[in-house]
């Protein structure tokens, strides 16, 4: 059974607990699982990973390859910043996908800019929790194209 | 039954003919008929317009306004200097999507900046003809959280 | 009787409509009721195009050589980009004014670069739906002058 | 009877004498009396103060708070570099005008940006010596538009 | 016969009328004259089309795909705006050649930038009406190179 | 018996009455009370000087070289445009404190760069009322650590 | 006994051994020393981590909510470029200062953006060891405002 | 006797006691003497006007207009923000002569641009108490040609 | 006889030798040739100076006034960077041609800005080869039509 | 025996599986070796660490502090955006190094600014395998160079 | 006797029938002679070197070093771009003058940007051909401060 | 036996008597002295120009192709401008590396980027003198890893 990874940066861990307003009641927990859900609905397991660290989310992807067939990452704040990320995912042969549960581009300036973006197959954000599943469905589409 | 607008802007009525290696073999009517069977699928109708004229983008925008419930716009390349297509959607109540087949992030520079994003609900970009399944998808299922 | 041609841009048909917190709760009719009045009681005709396309304002400038005495151009966001407009009325012999609704110094960065600016005699922005009587007579006030 | 407070910033005094093919052959006296003129048509007194020193003009709309309606401001080369001015405006709670003889955004980059826009109500630039007049009208029309 | 479309952008319908000073004294059938002339001398046909619009300018490239040699392209002041008139360039397979009458390096800061010339094969600018046959021949060149 | 002086730009003599919802309710006397009590308190005497005038701040800076033993200015928007003054504190010898009761990083963009920050010793800046009597705090802890 | 959390970012473990000249000679514990104390003397509770790991800062935040009243950050170098941490402590609802011994304006270019000054209610830098002691108290005023 | 007005900015009344490591050991009396020798010796009456208002420069340019021959102007700090002076120059009409006591190009970044140069005749620079002497030669240089 | 000269600049002696992908497998001498046929067949003269030193190509310059019709330069990379040539074209009185062999527009983003445009008449660059028969042309017939 | 540390940034781990078009087809363990190598046939002990950690690379740092000669550090990713890594440098006593198997200058633009290279002695980049020892050597030259 | 370098950079040579509304009707002999002049009645001797050749002037330079008291170079265009020069003068001990015979800050934006002058002592600009005379009488006064 | 080309740009003849706390106290003929003997030692010619003039540089490079097996140019401060130089190296199909005596990056904001980087193998920067012994065994080492 393929295994897609699902990586959290840092502060979503605070889902359902920071800024309702723009993230939403709904904590990481609940997201989490319905990605779970769309995963095995559609035969693959789903492992996931929250971190604040910048680290760990490099050592994940890093321990993903050769072992999973798609890495999927919201990245937090660290989307804005860490080339180290985008090097990581750039060295992941598999799909990869950018998620957001906010709509980036309509907030701050820093917010704009992403610096994984161009390591990386497609991006689903603004779509709230919601994301999560469709993200997973974006990513086992692309597999099953690639097959 | 509530109606989904789809508007594809300049260019992209080459689909299958323009730059395959990025755009892929597909046709817009192979992407379009996708976007209408996952709505139809799910009891929403579709209706779609093409054009090279932002006018008519925007035209098409406003006459949606209190009749659709939601658009998904593939503006090409009016996505990076169309701010008359951003005020139209920001003019309009409803789910608004913004599409892409390719990932712009991993192109030229000026396809970095999008100046509908943060007149949007969310974003789907990447994902080949496949994005315009998941677009469809990822607009109803807000459509249905909001409700 | 001299003529005054008074142009609107795209999404300015949805004055009224449209975020009333910005644009006020009048309809473009109402203004450029405002407008014709204000031209009438001064001997002036005042004919008025409408459209969402570049190409029709620009066109609508062209018919107007020779033929109208001055131009007033709310280009809604065509006024940040749109060097067709611009080389339009710089090959406009006449009173040009520019005219907003809001004052876009107090919106969105984008909205504080005019690119027809360097084109006009003049400006008048801010005054919601009194700007367009005002930009009537400050047109006809310019026209006397230059008698 | 309401009072209108109009306020000329460094080198208007020149008006008449200084590069006369920029600004017209007339001076400030005369551009001032026509503001009178149009403010007590309309029932309301006008006050004027020049200076070419910055505190003297944020001295003077501090002296206008709870006193006069309305503030014009025609902030001379400060227009573009004085955020004390913008501050004092902003904190001016009634209508107030940028005025400008000459259209600043056809001359030198730096005559370009107004930091003071983004604290007034609306803009009158490019008309001249009418500008005064009009700009008087303008204001009076929002006063009366508030009440 | 081969044919080559030749394309002119907005307000260029005004050459001989507009600015003289700067576009000369010709008009725009003067020089598609030379155009066609030079053409039907080497045994090519010569298409014109004129347009104040952004997508009627794409909609002819899109037409001329697979049925023209050639591309002469005047886009005026879209030259430093349109990304749609250039995603349809470089979707046209053959010769594509950017002309201005003008030198537009010599004149204003935005006019220095060109957002199609990478889309190009050529550029000819600042021969005024001659560079209409001058960049017939300059495509004539290059198309009997790459047989 | 030591002096320190305290100064005020402009619009700052209108604390208590100039947007609360930034400032506070509290008026600059409250504030200069405040801080004079802070010093009288550890045996330092306080003058304070407001003005709306670049030139009276930097008047009374030259007055209190080799007279007062510190200087504490919240420049209000100077402090992001007048290297005059950065100039006069530079050539100050003594403590330096710059005072903000707002957290200017948390407001416009200009407000983001001061250009006093380089010639001062220290920066309180975002504990409204309370910053006045920190500062003071700040500003004899720095003099007796210097003894 | 309410607590205030004291962060110490990178590097800042070398205080007393590292560039003297700019940081002094005092260590990190003199430093949080002083902080307890004054935190004690008020009747507050101070909490100390220092870390090299932006994600150990980012995780003390989290820890501290609901159970810290404030957090005072010193983020080093990270100041600089640590949207994580700005977006833990826009999550954490208390009071918020920002810690500098240097003054950051005074020393290299992009020493002077703080990323994460948006986010803290108050800043205080420049007063060397004393700013520990000076940050503390600052931090007590601002809560026992609030109470 | 034709007369030259001496302008002295900012700051410029503490030479001989503020960083005389930049500004050298003498005095503003001092230079302004050698200034006065050498305009007397060359048959010309010298005036000088020190202010720390850039609002008594301007005055001090005005009331020149007409009865000066020339203004030599040392701006300090306003050089490099005070478009007002530029424009009060660019009112004046005569010799205009701008100088520093030192090189402002081998100093901070923000010293490097005057926005007040292209208002003058020419500049002096980085040639000490000796500059004001130099630039008297100068502008009676420009005078005596100008006849 | 009138005569055209003819300035290659740095590395373009590589020409054929010097990456074939870009410039084609022709030589300088091949280059010049065509250009040299060119203008005898419409009774000129063509001079040829190659050299790596952008003072010989000042020089050459400076040596054809007064007796060169014409200067066509080819600066290579000096294009881009060369003041002293640009100095050098504004000050011959005739026409001036800047030619390149490849389009500069598509490469790297400093070849894109040219310093010697504003400079010159007109431009011919992207034709291989054939640009330089085609810039000889188009030197004749402004020539022609200025006579 | 003087010891030098030798630190690897994130993803060099995958050196030999990352990209070997860049990198080249040697494993870290390799390029380690080379260096260990290097250095022990200089009489010098190697120390390795290898982190995608950036905390983990400053402890590393500090940990050298007093017990080391001297860091070689490939930063990878963190070249371009650590100024914790800089600041922990410019901590260190001794000599600093940095290494790069590609030469960045040559690839992306944001691997072209470093910023802990004003923080290091010397730079070695673009050697691939090689640079290790080569980096070896010239630190052992700088040590020797020092005694 | 003490000798002084004076040097003209590109293009410099044709002073007198190049641009004569900027540059004035005298050549460069004549205002070399009047520098002479200057020299020798104070008792200095003038060399001139004049080249279109960067290297020339960095030459020149170089074997004045040892030699030669003062340096005044008018670089022409290479004053905007060349950091040779810059280096040169920077390693030369003695008087540096930058000399220019127009305004360079009245004209177009590159020319306002000197790369030499944070290497030399001091800015003599704008006044013509007497500016020769001035810089040498300027040159002088700063070698006999020196002395 | 295989042949290596040393380049030394602008100034660097100076080595030893300019700035030596920069550049230290070693001649270029000695750092070319160890730059030979680190040749010669594995079996490699070296030949070394140093010339103040790019052309000069230029000119060597060509000569150097399909003679020489590898370029080594310090360019000195053409580094930061040369494009010539650029193009000249990408045309030379060898081993090429850049050298510096300093650590350009820890001095001006104009020495931090090279333009001639893009175009070479590696660098090699800092090392003082020994970066020529060092650079010439970086580029042997190059050299015999490429047979």
């Amino acid at each position: 059974m393929a295994t897609i990874l699902l990586l959290s940066g840092p502060n979503l861990n605070l889902f359902g607990t920071r800024e309702p307003e723009i993230y939403g009641p709904d904590t990481l927990d609940d997201m989490v699982g319905d990605a779970r859900d769309a995963a095995s609905k559609a035969g693959y397991d789903l492992e996931h990973v929250q971190s604040n660290h910048e680290g760990d989310l490099v050592d994940a992807i890093h321990e993903a390859r050769g072992r999973c067939a798609a890495v999927i990452v919201n990245a937090g704040a660290l989307t804005h910043s860490s080339y180290a990320l985008a090097d990581a995912l750039a060295a992941f042969d598999g799909v990869k996908v950018e998620l957001h549960v906010s709509n980036p581009s309509a907030r701050e300036a820093w917010r704009q800019t992403s610096v994984i973006a161009p390591s990386v197959t497609g991006v689903v954000a603004g779509f709230g929790r919601a994301g999560y599943r469709l993200a997973v469905e974006a990513t086992i589409t692309k597999l099953e194209d690639e097959r």
